[in-house]
């Protein structure tokens, strides 16, 4: 940058919703400098994260690099790099491998959230949650590999486990994952199978509270509980796990075999807002102002699902994505008061609405605090043009109703690859063992012609 | 399979091109049962492997799963699994993971072929092929990546290293990814940077023997050399690489230095086929029949690039997929020959014409050996066609014309995704160094006011 100096730099940390919101409202002030910091060169739509773990999408339809998005702006230069600490006595942050800090006039803190297993780390390797792209391949590997086993397990019981889906979790995430599992395996995937009976597929979605999708009025948890039942989900209400192993899910008494669990239970706020050295709230999330400062820094601002803001009527704003838009705009809004000389205003979340698909044609939606809510078709219409409508970059909203018409008039998925299999789980899996057995030396019953 | 016990069971080794065509030709015979064993889930139409190498389309729409392909076929099972041996004394292969051989009545082999390095195994490292996805993958992470850090270099010649790609291999691989390398650089990522001249880009072209495209006419290779160089691609011939390092390609006395080296020199056949234990060739292939079939032993045939066929001229047949499509049609023909109490053909391959494209526009054509010739928008728009109508799946079809189309339009790349960065090789490459050097502590320049 060698043009004239610029009156102040901000940093974001972090491109996704809040990140690259914060940087859009920062455009067009000359004297405001931006620098992006990203791990990945990618903002990532998680909303439809779900729907690459289940070979709906693939990972490019709801991804676009950072650096595109943000082309035009000529104020913001992005950076791939990961922050390990930020210095707020130096105004600096540190990014690993570098040897210097880079400093910044104010600051944006957005880093997001990873799951978090409420202390049992160890249940990460056998339920993965769903969070980055490579979760979303990680976990399409793992339902695409269970059926691949299954179409060659001889025992019944372990073909039985292996098509046994447990999803821990009945928020948004996990609802949608359990409503478009079933479709999935009964339909898209019987042609392709021999030997697998597809109508054994099992789904369980378990739940810790009272009912799923709590976010939503009573009425359309209900509903959405009812419509998963009707696909044949398992639905149970009330119920902890208590361990998560190779061979399956302890609930209280009952261990349930499956080598698929996934989860979509629990975040906890990226370890980096620690270095903030201010309180936290359980989640780790940094409790702000009511402006999203840091309290004593105004220099500093929190964004996104790690921020704990609480609203007037003192009700938590939740972490989803129409919140971090609004709080980078938001924050940014307040970095640019700051440099006008105004003061900082408090932030008011605006709750447009909650929406969650159930599988085809099945949704339920809640606008205005639930006084306006929407089943079934009308959801299900309204879920595809919020989600498409959403998305960043016209390719990709191409791209994805291109795909969704794809998958539902043929019912079936395009992405299906498995990647890195050679020699890893696949043959390693105790499950896989003896699959070949009614492929063994039958040379004698051979009366083929010899050459 | 409880039906009826069928007359002969056909293993195929390897759903590419070959191998697929195997199956399908073996379809409607209700005497055969195929089983088609593959390392990965899916068929790969390797021709357009380089377009995901550089950003261009997705894994997905060049991948189809191979059990998704075969569906409508029912005398064939398919599975997933790793094949280590053939026990031909036994008529069985060995399957990684499996404790029992898996039986043949016949077998297909056409596992494909890898990079061959002729003998320096260590450059593998910094010049990888592009064979699988995962190649793809890793190419254009290295693509991008490279621009990611020449954005924050501060060194000239550091970041001059970083914008020069060196290409080994002037086949149609080696062409047509040095072919797309300018506009992609120069054009689609130029908004993108702030700090990048994408002028600076170099694209280098190596070839060892005395023209690029030695498969073409002469002319043909002379005038895809003129256009690649037209496009700013330095195209060197008769030059033969002697070293491959982190920091640059060693060239008799010259050192070019880049971290950027791509491999589209050498092909090595499978290792499998050595468990053939019978004679291979320099790079590896089976020295097979003029049938197809193993010398004597006429129950294993051999199809693909990893069969050494002499043709009634003399020549061999060349290693491409029309040759490997019409190799596994054929060997499936002989087998179902030899049930039919019928003596097996000599194989006659068909060269239906070559292809190659160089960037926007241009390609060159070239059918009934050289005699029909095309270059410029013609052979474009065949080389266009012809793809598209060997892809695999109406969805991909319809994807990559979108694609293309998208690319085409709006000079842009959809497909830009890194993954696996997050700790990996980004941070620690030395290249990374000091990049954010005009960033650091600046704190006293600054005339922001606080909170």
């Amino acid at each position: 940058m060698n043009a004239a100096k610029p009156k102040a730099r901000v940093v974001i940390i972090g491109g996704g919703f809040g990140g690259l919101n914060a940087a859009r409202a920062l455009a067009k002030r000359r004297d405001v400098e931006v620098l992006l910091i990203d791990r990945t060169n990618h903002h990532l739509f998680q909303p439809l994260l779900y729907q690459v773990a289940t070979t709906s999408l693939a990972p490019s339809d709801i991804t676009a690099p950072i650096r595109w998005v943000l082309r035009e702006q000529k104020n913001v230069t992005t950076l791939l790099g990961t922050v390990e600490k930020i210095e707020r006595r130096n105004r600096s942050i540190r990014v690993v491998g570098e040897p210097e800090p880079v400093h910044y006039d104010y600051l944006i803190v957005a880093p997001g959230t990873r799951h978090s297993y409420f202390g049992n780390d160890g249940w990460e390797r056998w339920a993965p949650g769903l969070k980055s792209v490579e979760d979303a391949r990680r976990i399409r590997k793992r339902f695409l590999l269970a059926f691949e086993r299954a179409e060659w397990e001889e025992d019944e019981a372990a073909r039985k486990a292996l098509l046994t889906f447990v999803i821990v979790g009945g928020g948004p995430t996990g609802v949608e994952l359990a409503g478009v599992l079933p479709e999935m395996c009964r339909v898209a995937f019987r042609p392709d199978f021999r030997r697998i009976d597809t109508s054994m597929v099992k789904v369980i979605l378990l739940e810790g509270g009272p009912r799923i999708l709590p976010a939503f009025p009573e009425r359309l948890s209900q509903r959405a509980c009812r419509d998963l039942e009707r696909l044949g989900v398992e639905v149970r209400v009330n119920t902890m796990v208590t361990d998560i192993t190779e061979q399956g899910v302890r609930v209280g008494e009952e261990f349930i075999p499956t080598q698929s669990v996934f989860w979509a239970a629990g975040n906890a706020a990226s370890p980096l807002v620690k270095t903030l050295d201010v309180p936290l709230d359980r989640s780790g999330r940094v409790l702000v102002e009511p402006d999203l400062s840091l309290p004593g820094d105004g220099r500093v601002f929190v964004v996104g699902d790690v921020a704990a803001v609480k609203q007037p009527d003192g009700r938590w704003v939740p972490g989803v994505a129409p919140a971090a838009n609004q709080m980078g705009k938001w924050a940014a809004g307040n970095i640019l008061r700051q440099l006008d000389g105004e003061s900082s205003r408090p932030f008011r979340y605006f709750n447009k609405g909650d929406l969650a698909t159930i599988g085809r044609h099945k949704a339920v939606a809640s606008f205005f605090d639930g006084k306006l809510q929407f089943r079934g078709y009308i959801a299900w219409f309204l879920w595809l043009f919020v989600h498409i409508a959403y998305l960043v970059g016209f390719r990709n909203r191409i791209s994805v109703l291109l795909q969704w018409a794809y998958n539902y008039i043929f019912f079936e998925r395009g992405v299906r690859l498995i990647t890195e299999t050679e020699d890893a789980s696949m043959s390693r899996h105790p499950a896989t063992q003896g699959r070949t057995g009614e492929y063994h030396a039958r040379a004698s019953d051979s009366v083929a012609g010899g050459g």
